[in-house]
């Protein structure tokens, strides 16, 4: 069985978004799965003393203008946000919840919530906005909310973030496959030539 | 005539030389001339808050290893400079210098000074070192050492970093084509899709 493709993403990120739509059918084309891993980017960025790129003076207006450039390319649905960027905490520790039992489930709601984030342009930062989209997909949002005030669920988001810039992870998305490293929406390409020449 | 493609570019960056080995092709196939614009991304970063990607914690690692992947893929040659990021000053003022005689000759140059820089390593900061590559293709280093010290050619490369500031450049490789904005060398396919399909 080849490696799977580590995906990990925070639900902040518009590339992010982009890339959620691609990567598994990419991931399918050469015989991988995909491990959807949510983290904070915030966490990350404290130690590595970045910040959201949406933020700095002049790249915030190319960012805000390239995500809609290549949302009209990929047709996919984009409505900006007015709550930019979200708070990722509530969506990413419910997307961890429900991999522990259903990981299929799992990634069709962290797709819901990029969806209704970045495609609709919902704030998904409350964690009642996240156990409505959940309920939109059948998952328990009672459930989802008396989880997700676990300190074990809280604990498996920091460790899953933790365990990402452990592995190099400075920014989002970001993909590991076999070791290898990819930043950014722009390198699936590259990342999908690589799994077809097996490195180069 | 189709708008020329302003290519903005900091000789400290590898992205740039990487795109500084195809740009001239890519515009050639669309009937398109390139502009060379050497800018300073130090006086850029000091406006917008950043700082070189290769210093950033875990980024400056991906960069490097990143580089050298493309670097394998491109068939480009690559010796990493034990300078970095090396201060291009002198080597954006030749070119300035020489642009307003012999423009031909100044893109030449550009590609002499990259080449030397990240293709053999050397540290191209000092002028005598700027100069001495400048007389490997035929430019006289003695009035290029006396030109790039004359207040005109100072403040000719701080208009040009300035223009390109206020033209929303943030990083390099930048291009500008028709007013799209395209950054980074990863983007050199979209520019050219851009080119193809007239925008979308």
């Amino acid at each position: 069985m080849p490696a799977a493709i580590d995906f990990y993403f925070d639900f902040a990120s518009p590339y992010g978004y982009l890339a959620s739509l691609e990567i598994d059918a990419l991931a399918a084309a050469h015989g991988r799965s995909v491990n959807w891993r949510p983290i904070l980017l915030g966490a990350v960025f404290a130690v590595t003393g970045s910040k959201p790129n949406m933020q700095l003076p002049l790249r915030g207006d190319y960012l805000k203008h390239d995500i809609h450039r290549i949302a009209r390319r990929q047709g996919a649905p984009l409505v900006w946000p007015a709550v930019t960027p979200v708070n990722g905490l509530a969506a990413a520790r419910s997307v961890w919840w429900l991999s522990e039992r259903e990981p299929a489930t799992a990634r069709r709601l962290a797709a819901a919530l990029f969806h209704s984030h970045w495609g609709e342009g919902r704030d998904i930062g409350p964690a009642d906005v996240v156990a409505t989209v959940a309920s939109g997909i059948g998952v328990d949002g009672a459930a989802l909310l008396a989880a997700i005030a676990e300190q074990r669920i809280k604990d498996r988001l920091r460790a899953e973030t933790d365990g990402a810039l452990a592995r190099g992870v400075f920014g989002a998305p970001f993909f590991i496959v076999g070791g290898e490293p990819f930043w950014g929406w722009d390198r699936l390409p590259m990342l999908a030539e690589w799994l077809t020449r097996g490195g180069w």
